[in-house]
């Protein structure tokens, strides 16, 4: 099958806390979108074994997207040529226009895996004659496929101190649809350290959208420029 | 009479120059947008007085914009109160949504001066009771007006080492008409030096468009950063 | 009179915005504070002039600190030679040890030449031999003085977009001071816009703050390097 | 036994080349400090085999610190899934509030190894759960540890050129300890390139120390960034 | 055989793109330079197996310099102990006093791992004793070599979005000469990608050239920084 | 008279510090240099008034250099436009194809003000035309002059911070005569805080030195790039 759009993370509730609010509104106007995460979470305190995986596919459900969790092992993920492979075949067998993947610079070495994983499959993806190359194979069936553009969410553990991002996109009309996703995470979040998380998160999409005067907003990086025919799509900035 | 957009620069050709091929896409699609030079761009080389300000009526209706030339001084533009007032009250009275100014960031002192002075003269015009303050009455007798963007086109003289910009505008269906505005200053540009700067100028908009695969793209800076509602009006870049 | 720092800024409320639960918190420990506002901050919207002054005088008993109104214009502040000897001045007659002055890159122009200004006064206030300077006589009556240390709260109008801060200070035990001080300038905040801008101005403290796990922080650049005898000082990061 | 804090870095003299000084100020005041090299640095030039470990056993006394050497190769460090679970062993067994590893901006393989090691180290250090992660059981009978805070020392081998650094520690007093501690690498720095070496890392903390008008200091980065209860912990800058 | 210099890249073609302007330069002036390039480039579109060695070969000869293909995997480069070592045992081998290699920030993820192997490579090959590290015997013959300086051309796949480079080298008198040597490559190149990519390459040397009034100029970083013995070798800029 | 290079600095004893050693290495292979200070440097501390032109004199006349101390004002240099013209008249009277000027960065005003004054002068140096513009005749009288290169010394009176530089120039060997030429300043320089500031110059010179294994390099900044025709001209690294 076919999707618009796909958003690879580390771990089931990345894509909810990093871009959950957009992955709504695309969603919400028509886009067909599919999760994958590298790993089930698992072992994740507060949960049975098997449980998180029901709880990402609630989530995904709301948020009007379709979900894989691949078979990574929580904590351990790395950038390797065989995950590259995997992804890319993904991205062959699913021709998204837009690919996401959770921005590098982040304390969780999972989180921090997945920009250079993310970036080599794409650039796989669209190479020819895999069945030349060893352990290419698993692409040599399909044909190659080129995105339009690979955008970074912001990984919210960590600070955005020092660093800057590219765009935000107004999330405030599917906000109320991120934290109904996020909820399905129960067990997850709710001690107090979840709490906290939570909290964390939530104050960096209330920041970033008050500095446009909207209500909540995410952050976004790009490797190349961006490009648009029409200037007038950017939104009033609070100031100018 | 109200302007969906204002060009402020600081010498007539510098609007061509910088973002010609946008401001022609923008009155393309119906905006109505005002040029505004500082000064006359007097003295010139290899032109005599008052002829200037003739070719930069004629690159304005080429490029479909109005212009007005105000009556600084060439080469001693600075950033000043009254400067900022009389900007202000320009703004006031053509009610742009979008108003673009020089990038700081150059080697003239002159483009230089011109990104505090448009910085304030929009956050002027937004405020009110400037009848209480010395030198406001200007404006006084009109309305507070709020924009939505302020955005920054590259100076073009030096290059952007050790720069950035925040996006690009795929300029490749109205370059030609970039051209023929240039073209009409063609006192200033006929000698060597001339063709020089026309050869860097257009060698920029030439390599920033092949960094995504068009024929011309002009680069922006922007001091607050991009909120959009739909990140897919990002066109594809090169690589993804 | 001597006091143990100067917190310098443009209008009355921007100490409060910018640092109100430092400045709590310096007053709580027993150091003596001086706010000094460059001007009054009229024409204000809402306020009938000379309210804000009143405003401010309270507003600066509730964070425990005294206050000085200077008779700068409003909107029209600029970073002029006698500027920085009136306030080289005050420096010499308070001989702080800490001074604050908000940090540069912010959309107010007024904001924007508070760190230029109090730089230079810094400076100059621990130079020698004024009565051979013209205009230096204000300070030939007074001795040298040399602060410790010089930093400069964020402005919060704008997004830390792209910029980062040297340090944060734990404000969660003072903040409801901060917003008791605040509150005072109620016929400035109390329209629509004022309420954004209050929402605006917590929402970044909120965020600061839960970027450690504490419920608010303030920001703060330095010019040169931050020095510590004992680096245990650093209170626990979130992720360390 | 439980450390206040641990240095980790790739050979024995890292950790006194990068901050003997820091090292000898935090044991003078009575924490107790375990330095963690991750080889024995052999083969080194003009020493025989096992020698360095003596040398490093006598530098870490003089210092004031216990000493472990894992078995790690030489130029051969890399940031591995196993290397990482074995530091966040040590961590859970010497529950250390403060954990140092050497700033990855290094021309030298190990050392750039460090930072990266020490991240991933501190975080898997607080995670539960390991019995059910491949690899993972050596962290399974042990209690999960969170740190305070993780800083990073400079290197040394490279300029700072282009970077910069969060705090430095005046370490004036401790210098003579750190010199003597140096010293027993004798056989190290006994030729040429060694008094050079020696020189350099010389140059660079008295260069850092004149900086703020004290004799030597040592600089560290932060990922997160600085939270003080009291911003006048920070010693006076040279000019504010 | 010795060698004045080396340029490490990944496939026969890159240091054509990235350098070839310099490449001829520098043999003209009697330098002897050998391409090491890490794989052959297989497979490629639009040639058949072992035709692109053989295209190398040619371009190497236009150039003037020697050429080496190693047996990586296209696609799979990565930094690995083994190649770091194959490196190293080379430049011992060679004794250049410069070394070249691909700037890391690319999009390819051969490109990418070029940086730090090549930096790994070249500190390997000053170190001595490799016979008492495991893998490191293939050094154990051979004398270590400390070259002069290493320096990084970029890619050209990507902008300089947002970044930088070091210095620029005039290729004006030699563009003719690069030109040939990619045409060599006629195969990859020859259909509308190839286009593109080929008018990308040259783009950006002609828009470099431009920013100092020259034809044509090839740009590079350096891990350190740059020492001169004399600053009258800078040629002029376009504006100082 | 036409000099092959100038150094503007705002006050005697600055081109000293700052680039004192690259001087004299320009002087020794025979170019002719001239120092133009903005200031007497009066009112100094420990001085008479007129000594420290006298010593000034000295310092030039030890470093192989000219000098021109010009009538403003010590601790109020800004940038006007009347300044501007003034060094414009004096490089074309002097046509030097060198400029030099302390770099922004500074906490002293006066120094803060050199980079702008000095960057408008050279440019408008090569205009024409200045018969019509208003306070321009003092250039009308003499040629265009267009200068090769304009480069700023670092001020030393900072840390060089979260800075960066272009590059470096080894000194070594006429180092002794910088030292020779501030010793001239004796008066200036002969009390504590006068030993405290030559330490701290020469740390950085000794600093930057040792990081390319040289005894003493002087740092500059660019604000154009760097072209070179022959890379081989850059001095070998510490580490490549």
């Amino acid at each position: 099958m076919s999707y618009d759009a796909m958003v690879i993370t580390a771990h089931p509730d990345d894509a909810e806390v990093q871009m959950g609010g957009t992955i709504a509104k695309l969603t919400a106007r028509g886009l067909a979108l599919l999760i994958v995460d590298l790993c089930s979470g698992e072992p994740a305190d507060y949960a049975e074994p098997g449980v998180r995986a029901q709880q990402a596919q609630r989530a995904a459900k709301i948020l009007g997207a379709d979900r894989l969790i691949l078979d990574g092992q929580d904590r351990l993920i790395q950038d390797t040529i065989s995950l590259r492979l995997r992804l890319a075949q993904l991205i062959r067998d699913h021709q998204p226009r837009w690919v996401f993947g959770t921005a590098e610079a982040c304390v969780h070495p999972d989180h921090a895996a997945v920009e250079p994983l993310v970036t080599a499959a794409v650039f796989y993806a669209r190479l020819d004659n895999w069945d030349r190359v060893p352990g290419g194979e698993i692409l040599a069936t399909t044909e190659p496929w080129t995105i339009e553009r690979l955008f970074f969410p912001h990984c919210k553990m960590e600070p955005a101190w020092g660093g800057s991002f590219n765009f935000a996109v107004d999330v405030s009309d599917t906000y109320e649809r991120k934290k109904q996703a996020l909820a399905e995470y129960r067990s997850i979040f709710e001690v107090d350290e979840g709490d906290q998380l939570l909290n964390l998160y939530e104050a960096e999409d209330i920041h970033m959208g008050r500095l446009f005067g909207v209500a909540y907003a995410e952050i976004f990086k790009a490797h190349s420029p961006l490009l648009v025919d029409d200037l007038t799509v950017f939104k009033p900035g609070l100031h100018g």
